[in-house]
């Protein structure tokens, strides 16, 4: 009898290999297959979708025990996925699971996020992908129902795919389970962090600058966002997908096609 | 008489302050409004959108004369871009302008790329913003076809304007003025870099990596895309929008919602 391989799971994060986060992810996945991790030698949020192409890339092998196998990678979550597939798998990885984050990452934080970087990096290689957060940046943070929670959406997953370079961005209210509505699918709500910067002066009288923020959210009271649920007591899931063309704006754009005219400039 | 503001043009990159690309896109803009530049200290290519949280920033006048102010900063371009709206300006930006880049922003690389995650940073503040890439990595490239037709189209958006969240990804081909078609507003064409890792051992025995790759195409010949344009001798523009929702699958992925069942773990 031909014997069965179990599923291939590759786990990252972006809040670094020794996040609480990232160790309730991996206990959570652990029974379901053989687990892959790489993920990074420190806490690197808000590194977006960045890849290392400056300075070299150091791989360490921290655990091999057990159905884990665990890497630390000095570099971004992309780096961490890339060197997974491309240097440390004989197969396709079945499923990526990036998290879970300290700290929201939804509407437009999904654009900064480490986490999603990562999540996002196996759709491009059509590996059905999931980041997951929990919107508490507390390291304490305590991830039980998130963790529940997650693995029926994990498991739903590893049983049916993904479409085609589509992830999925799941974020956790912090709640008790009683309070807890469930899950909803909906989407990235517009909203913009509001900056600014702390001004500070340096022991030898240097300036320097800190990123301080507020998030605004830009929507008027609509429910299918994912700022309402997690308003709401929602778990919220926005699939996100990587073609960044707007599609809406392409046709009334084609205007900016016309030559160069020198008498545009006059 | 009311004195009349010049439109102030607020300039970034991902290649450094130091780089070509970037003066040739200082010198096309000036004689249009004020100019304020602030550009990182370093080449940050492949550095995304992301933000730097965990370092302090430090910002440098370099240059203060004859309509142009210049700033470095060791950050990144989102960074550049929220310190200059932050800080450094008392009205908001008129237009954006990111580049002139050293190298192909086209197709999945507008994912990675630090110029467009300028650009973007600005859209995501209603500037109408755009990123100019070449596609030459050449520090010594020639610019002057990219320059004079990025001017035309510069000029267009500084008049017009662009729809809120929406941005430009404008990318040049290495070609002559005699064998460039023109311009073409076009879908960001679906593709992938599969990469490699060249693995090489440092002078003290330690095991290190660098990333490498190709740029997949996973287009069957489709004539709307940045990618066809390009290899026609077109300069391609792709509306570029920070939704990532997957809109075409949010429906599709509602089952995701259901709820946590022991059953379902048997």
């Amino acid at each position: 009898m031909e014997k069965v391989q179990k599923p291939l799971i590759l786990v990252t994060n972006d809040d670094g290999y020794f996040a609480p986060g990232l160790h309730n992810l991996i206990d959570m996945v652990k029974p379901y297959g053989e687990v892959l991790v790489v993920a990074p030698e420190v806490g690197v949020s808000g590194m977006s979708h960045a890849i290392t192409i400056k300075t070299p890339l150091r791989l360490t092998l921290l655990e091999k025990t057990n159905g884990v196998t665990f890497y630390k990678l000095n570099g971004t979550p992309v780096d961490c996925v890339k060197m997974a597939i491309n240097q440390l798998v004989d197969r396709k990885p079945d499923i990526l699971v990036s998290g879970i984050n300290h700290g929201s990452n939804s509407s437009i934080s999904v654009i900064y996020s480490g986490t999603m970087g990562g999540a996002i990096e196996g759709s491009l290689n059509k590996i059905p992908s999931i980041g997951f957060s929990l919107c508490s940046h507390r390291m304490d943070a305590d991830f039980s129902l998130t963790k529940k929670y997650s693995e029926g959406i994990f498991l739903q997953v590893l049983k049916n795919g993904l479409p085609d370079y589509t992830c999925l961005n799941v974020n956790f209210p912090v709640i008790d389970e009683s309070s807890f509505k469930g899950i909803k699918v909906c989407r990235q709500a517009r909203g913009v962090w509001k900056e600014e910067y702390e001004k500070r002066v340096d022991p030898h009288g240097g300036e320097y600058y800190w990123l301080t923020g507020n998030f605004k959210n830009n929507e008027n009271g609509s429910t299918d966002t994912d700022e309402w649920a997690l308003d709401h007591n929602y778990a919220s899931i926005v699939p996100v997908r990587t073609d960044f063309t707007d599609h809406e704006n392409l046709k009334k754009l084609e205007n900016l096609t016309v030559m160069y005219h020198e008498s545009f400039y006059k």
